[in-house]
């Protein structure tokens, strides 16, 4: 089983990671970063460059795609060599996969049309410009379409699917490794429990991702 | 504020880059990914690299020391040049901190002595052989030192730090930001939660870092 990481320019790390963690191990798994020229990608921040080690080109057709976000993905809206990257991967793929704004680039190559999927909650509503059906839920399967909500959400994206893929025990066992049990000392975590002044500041800024 | 994220081969990315999501996103935050040479660093599965932009040596005295663990942790023991570095940056930094079986490596540089300490669940004994007291918490703060268990609870301890560094306002944005809201599909993520045939597997094979 072949899984490729799709890798761009001010991509958010922990988008690619948190499925990566998980996913990669999976019996048998494969796990491939790609991006448009191999190399070093650099994060939203430019303090972190993760290594694509193939071309889109390289590997057309793999059995999972995740597509992470990030604010480098408004740029990737309109590139016609990626959107027809995710159109062809999409058509052999078992499982297609995004996190945080990630969606809206599966939605922008015309993926999600008609499909339940979420995405960043401040992105939700520019999902719909693209004729998904965006739900406020952390994790939501449509057919083998995965979409995940705002960054930290891939970690729970990759354990659904390592169950989905490996079965419940393998997954149980990931979560043990990678001792997922978490306890966030805050909790302001969606829109419905932060501070309300907070939630309506990030509105206002009208730019929903991590900058 | 200078943060130094030490890379070394065959760390967990997971344990680098959950702090890094959080800790990067501190206002005035320079994040700086270092290990004893420059370029690609490979993860334990081997599918991941991250840039190391700094050697050890070019980056003497960062505010925050942050030490990931995984497999790799074991042959670093013994290295010479890292623990150097890690005692001399130890001796000028704000913070200290691990995650994971990183802070078997702090242990190793004698940092640990006589303090409370956590690590992966299945690293607690040897914490206990350098002199340090282990707990089962998941993330535990003894003076300037901040040590995180497995895996992803280096979000849990970036959170912590973001809080503690910038204040409760800034971390809950964060929280809110990364959309760290977490709802894991299974409940095995602690030794306790999990079925207790995997744990005993797990202790059984002897060697506590994800293969």
């Amino acid at each position: 089983m072949r899984t490729a990481i799709v890798l761009f320019d001010r991509f958010t790390a922990l988008d690619a990671v948190g499925p990566y963690e998980t996913m990669s191990r999976i019996p048998g798994a494969e796990t491939v970063f790609v991006a448009e020229r191999t190399g070093p990608v650099r994060n939203d921040t430019g303090s972190l460059a993760l290594t694509a080690d193939r071309t889109l080109a390289d590997v057309p057709d793999p059995d999972v795609v995740v597509v992470p976000g990030g604010p480098g993905q408004d740029a990737q809206m309109g590139n016609e060599t990626l959107l027809d990257w995710l159109r062809a991967a999409d058509a052999a793929s078992t499982w297609t996969t995004s996190v945080c704004s990630g969606s809206l680039l599966l939605a922008a190559a015309g993926l999600l049309s008609g499909r339940r999927a979420t995405s960043h909650w401040l992105a939700l509503d520019l999902l719909k410009q693209y004729g998904a059906e965006p739900t406020g839920e952390r994790v939501v399967t449509d057919g083998k379409y995965v979409t995940a909500a705002g960054v930290s959400s891939g970690i729970d994206m990759g354990l659904t699917l390592v169950g989905r893929i490996a079965g419940d025990e393998h997954a149980q066992a990931v979560q043990l490794l990678t001792e997922y049990d978490p306890q966030p000392p805050y909790d302001a975590g969606s829109p419905d429990k932060a501070p309300a002044y907070l939630v309506e500041e990030f509105r206002t800024r009208n730019r929903f991702i991590l900058n």
